[in-house]
């Protein structure tokens, strides 16, 4: 097994906590390098495209949070074989990294009132439409998980984007959005939450 | 085999090119559906998510151009097996994705002044930042290929990337700014468009 080193914010959540879960539910061993947000104006410079999660390999660095979630689930046995369900796979990553990059620079927006025109025209618009679709996927590929009828890495991206949304973390996005709009992806949702494996690992996070 | 149609725009360019490009290459048989943009207004929703590419696969809607493009990858013999390798083409075909998010907004721009001074802040920053990411990647992975030292899909994105660079489409974008920046990006572009059956394909778009 490679020698694996993940380096990203000091919270629960964001685009490396996928990445965090998938080998922590597959019990592969990686140092979980966190680091205070205080730290990243003068980190920054110093990742290859400013940016994080950045994963070293063997002392090898790599970037972008999608591949190095699908590379940490086929390690942990989390991603499918199958070249279509492994398309299923991806495809549920891929549309959440799409809407969450349209949410992130609203978490940069200083002025107040540009923050809220902003959001509301997410949750008017581009949220509906994304849940909807990830509700569709999750539907046609069976009603409880995104790929192959199993666990995988998708499900993890999911599960954490819904429970982001229904945090209260994001003003002006209605924390029942997913609720409301999505009924199978709230029982999704609480269909990940039950899994042992993330049971055990956010007992331990909140222990530590 | 399955059944697939390709849908995207009537241009050889943008995020449905490089799937097209792979499953011809692999000569991977599928309905090439190409349509106007002046189509798009009416098409647009009728779209999961007011996006192409889409593909059908046997009938199912398949969304996220990189899900698809890892698909026709694999039907093609386009994509490793090897999980650290095909990370490696991941990693190359998300930072491709990562970039064009960011000019493709530009492309939108109907105020020529905003136009001009978003495309120089572009070329001023971002993007010598990942075309030498891009560089780094590949002479760290041998220098002629972005993944297990042989072609996959990654080399198409990225070919299809810098041709684009090159071509003088983009305004206030300076055309020589791969052969200026990144020499050995420069030479893997050479390399990718003399592969045989890329050059066929373009001989026979040209004919068509």
């Amino acid at each position: 097994m490679p020698k694996l080193k993940l380096t990203y914010f000091a919270f629960d959540g964001g685009r490396g906590e996928p990445i965090r879960l998938a080998l922590a539910c597959g019990k592969i061993p990686f140092e979980d390098h966190r680091f205070p947000p205080s730290d990243w104006p003068t980190m920054k410079d110093q990742t290859p495209l400013h940016q994080v999660p950045v994963m070293e390999v063997d002392g090898k660095v790599i970037t972008q949070s999608n591949t190095l979630l699908r590379y940490a689930g086929k390690l942990a046995g989390l991603y499918p074989n199958d070249p279509l369900e492994a398309a299923h796979c991806d495809e549920a990553m891929e549309t959440i990294e799409d809407i969450v990059t349209k949410i992130v620079p609203t978490m940069f927006m200083q002025d107040e009132e540009e923050k809220r025109r902003a959001r509301e025209a997410l949750a008017a618009g581009p949220i509906p439409l994304y849940l909807r679709r990830l509700e569709t996927m999750l539907k046609e590929r069976g009603g409880k998980y995104f790929a192959g009828d199993r666990l995988s890495v998708a499900d993890f991206k999911v599960f954490l984007w819904t429970r982001h949304l229904q945090s209260g973390q994001l003003d002006h996005i209605p924390k029942d959005i997913v609720q409301r709009l999505t009924p199978t992806l709230t029982e999704h949702f609480k269909r990940i939450s039950a899994v042992p494996e993330i049971v055990d690992y956010y007992k331990k996070r909140a222990a530590a």
